[in-house]
């Protein structure tokens, strides 16, 4: 199977389960239910919960056990962007090239929506029913460091470095903090649970992580670059609209080519980690080269 | 020890456990973590996690090891403070004689104060180090339930009923809908949760689960009767601005009388629901108590 199929195929597993797990549109209070669906369900690569399946595959674990775990971090990276997107916080009209959750439904419920969708991510994961088949303790700390990584310590500490340092000259650690925090840890925590999930012995645990690490760090300069040069349409939000609000990114401080051999560099590294690993890993050293591809 | 030492003596317990757990002021980024610590601590009679460990205690289970779990109750019930508060909702500008979280921190801050004390709860409900003594089947059985309550299916679905009222008649399964869920839900379940990781048997469960139901529906009436009759000075937050605002409450469809009335039966019953119970239970039966006994 090639990157694009294996891509393909994860994003159906993953928008079948988003659709079978989350409430349905005609359940009370329907509002609720359709805005998180709205944004749930908009599209993405889904890439954070195929992150999962895949390093819970590489260590011999089974995709299908995991699933509900993913999805529940897909929810988590969904109901970020709603809040992100709010007229507080970044005042984004379009989304994957649809309209934003709060201008469909408007502020409030879209500030509900985002706090539903979180919630639900963590009745997913302690959802004993669902995970079955995984030890209960293993579920349980897999969902406190998942907690851990989206608090403000992670995700929502990065995300307020970023706020803060909007139209500030900032400097390559405050750079770097924001984006290891606002997107790498998230993506980190995906390799990391999974593998957790999947049965990792401590070592393998260890190297997965170093992996999700380096392609966390790596995706958010990906996305940078992307953001000036990739095609509007294509990408389906504004092009550039990073660098007009003055927002902190790696090609504004190094310039396009120099993020570019960063985003290589990391993607060899975040490759080198799983030497040890046998031929389940491929779609994980896959997807790290598939990343850096993007940015051509 | 009286109810009232009681209750002086869980909240000084509660607020230093919430003082020990959050992330310090100086923990970078400090802008969150002030604002998280702002609300946190801002008072309040820390009525759930008082229920919740009196429930524990109920059952023979010890206060000290639900303790965090406690605490995760307290920060959900106080991110949705936040979050209802802000302009796009409740527009709110005091929250117990205080400034509102965004009135000091600014909106994108307070969302983002929300988001990690919501986020927060479920790491310190996950956290086998701190809830080391019981089975973790049970923790995640809890969480779970937590959960749930607190969702689109649970406190979010009352609220988005809630806003989605104002202005507008209402008829009495409305109000109840959103009693129960927005208010009702979380105490019942800080009860349910409390019992269960005591080590409640499960006639006991069902028995403090019922008796939670009721003093759920209680306090929120008993609420609706203090925001007409109390003294604004006392109570801290604008009197009367439910009925401003044609928010659907207990004494507008139903009158002061009626209402203390319905009030007076639910604190009934939910004693009743002990009669199986020891003296352990004497808390629960003091605190239903005392919740009536303020409307008068």
């Amino acid at each position: 199977m090639s990157i694009k199929e294996y891509f393909a195929e994860g994003k159906r597993v993953v928008d079948q389960a988003i659709d079978e797990l989350l409430p349905g549109e005609k359940e009370f209070p329907e509002s609720i239910h359709r805005s998180m669906r709205y944004s749930a369900l908009a599209g993405g690569k889904r890439l954070r919960p195929i992150l999962l399946m895949a390093a819970a595959e590489a260590v011999g674990g089974d995709r299908q056990k995991v699933l509900p775990f993913a999805v529940a971090a897909e929810l988590i990276h969904a109901y970020t962007l709603i809040h992100d997107d709010l007229p507080a916080l970044d005042d984004d009209d379009l989304r994957r090239g649809k309209p934003t959750n709060h201008k469909v439904f408007g502020e409030a419920i879209a500030i509900l929506a985002g706090d539903a969708l979180l919630t639900k991510a963590f009745h997913l994961m302690t959802h004993s029913g669902l995970m079955h088949s995984v030890p209960a303790d293993v579920v349980l700390k897999a969902a406190n460091e998942m907690a851990h990584a989206v608090g403000s310590a992670g995700t929502i500490g990065g995300q307020v470095v970023d706020i803060e340092s909007e139209g500030k000259t900032i400097d390559p650690e405050t750079l770097e903090y924001i984006h290891v925090y606002k997107t790498g840890f998230l993506i980190r925590i995906c390799v990391r649970t999974g593998a957790m999930l999947g049965g990792a012995k401590p070592e393998s645990l260890a190297a997965l992580s170093r992996y999700g690490a380096h392609i966390g760090l790596a995706f958010q300069i990906v996305d940078d670059i992307l953001d000036i040069v990739a095609d509007e349409k294509e990408l389906g939000k504004d092009v550039g609209s990073d660098l007009e609000r003055g927002k902190a990114t790696y090609p504004a401080l190094y310039g396009l080519e120099e993020s570019r051999k960063k985003a290589q560099l990391l993607v060899e590294e975040s490759i080198s980690c799983l030497e040890s690993f046998d031929e389940r890993a491929d779609p994980l050293r896959d997807i790290a080269q598939f990343f850096v591809q993007r940015t051509y």
